[in-house]
């Protein structure tokens, strides 16, 4: 059977994260392309994403793969996915793929970015879109601090108590680029911090964001995220950061 | 009497444009700021704006200022402003200025931006917040044309026939930029057109905005542009573009 890769940019703010909800009216990404996916093809259609994004977090280009039993054209069907699904879910591009190719197990890497709006007042535009953070952040204590955060470690510091019991919490952070951004087209000041890692854990980009601004903010110094990492600790790592700043940028294969 | 003048952004989806409306249930920007200011003030207070914008337009930089008998710091006023404030307006600086210094008499210059989406599939981020215009457009042909458009002219093609009938149509522009804008946030690609004078008529840019995508589409060519200026009518001109891709930008006192 053909295998199709979708590439997906969303605005998560009125969905409840990626996965399929068991409960009823929790309205998920994945349930509506899939909805959108069988109603064209009249067939019941499974989408195997890249990974989950929680309730409120957005979406560059997320990879979901699936099989077909049907023909059809790559570009016709994004015409109609497009026309059928809402304005805040927009198919990117569709191609049909090698049969072993698997949006999650092929995977080599993954971008995350979170955006803090930081500036002294509120944007009338970037509302859902941005983390408003009206305080002062030194930026380069915020570098200095993510330099030791890159390499391989065990992050059970930054993932949430529960779901570090029983699965491995070592990952490898590839890069991570803390940068200001003057945004002219709404006139806004933000602060971009983009991680690249082989995985990531549940909440790993937002409670390492969090502690990057309490250093930011000067309550920590740059050494102490050393520490952190080191003691396995969540308790000392800083707050976890609202969803709604997040967004999934990029897979690499 | 003191006069304050306010810098004021705006998201301008869900209101009926800047001016105060006769109508009852139609809610105006004027009007919601004013009802602000009078709580907190508590007085009535009259704002005098840079100018108006249409139902969907929105603002970066609208100038307006009012005369108080109150005492009250201006920074204060800001915080109180911005907290009674929906989401969507957002108080940018309060100034103290001098007795004489009016919103729109004061005027020099104003700056107005058009954003017209111009890539294949629509943005989950950016309804309402430009053009999706999907088709591609010769950017020089335009940058040509909008050369011509510069100077003192009587701008009667570009306005809806009904306001011309009364009021001098003669503008002076004094600067257009279109430029193309890989917005990397939010991962779009855009033109923009941005338009200095030293006034405007109703839905003047709107109106030069569709013709010079007449002219990106290649219908009509550049030159043509300098024929619809002269003749003074608007059925030659291209047709009148969405307000929700239009920005009030700026204005220079």
């Amino acid at each position: 059977m053909p295998n199709f890769r979708l590439l997906i940019e969303y605005r998560g703010t009125n969905y409840y994260g990626w996965q399929v909800q068991n409960k009823t009216g929790l309205i998920s990404l994945q349930g509506k392309i899939e909805s959108a996916l069988s109603r064209i093809l009249q067939e019941k259609v499974k989408l195997i994403g890249s990974g989950r994004t929680d309730s409120g977090v957005h979406a560059l280009a997320l990879s979901a793969n699936f099989f077909t039993k049907k023909n059809f054209k790559a570009e016709k069907l994004k015409t109609a996915l497009n026309a059928l699904l809402p304005n805040d879910i927009v198919i990117k591009r569709v191609d049909l793929v090698s049969k072993d190719f698997h949006s999650r197990f092929s995977a080599k890497s993954k971008v995350y970015r979170y955006l803090i709006l930081n500036q002294s007042e509120r944007s009338s535009f970037l509302k859902d879109l941005a983390y408003f953070y009206p305080y002062p952040l030194d930026i380069k204590s915020m570098i200095k601090a993510s330099s030791f955060l890159i390499g391989k470690h065990d992050f059970k510091a930054f993932v949430k108590a529960e779901t570090s019991k029983t699965k491995s919490t070592i990952r490898t952070i590839k890069n991570i680029v803390i940068k200001k951004i003057k945004e002219t087209l709404f006139n806004a000041y933000l602060i971009s911090i983009e991680i690249e890692a082989d995985g990531f854990l549940h909440k790993m980009v937002r409670n390492m964001v969090g502690t990057l601004i309490e250093i930011g903010r000067k309550k920590i110094s740059p050494q102490q995220i050393k520490k952190i990492l080191a003691s396995k600790d969540r308790r000392l790592a800083g707050p976890c950061v609202p969803a709604h700043g997040l967004y999934l940028v990029k897979i690499n294969y």
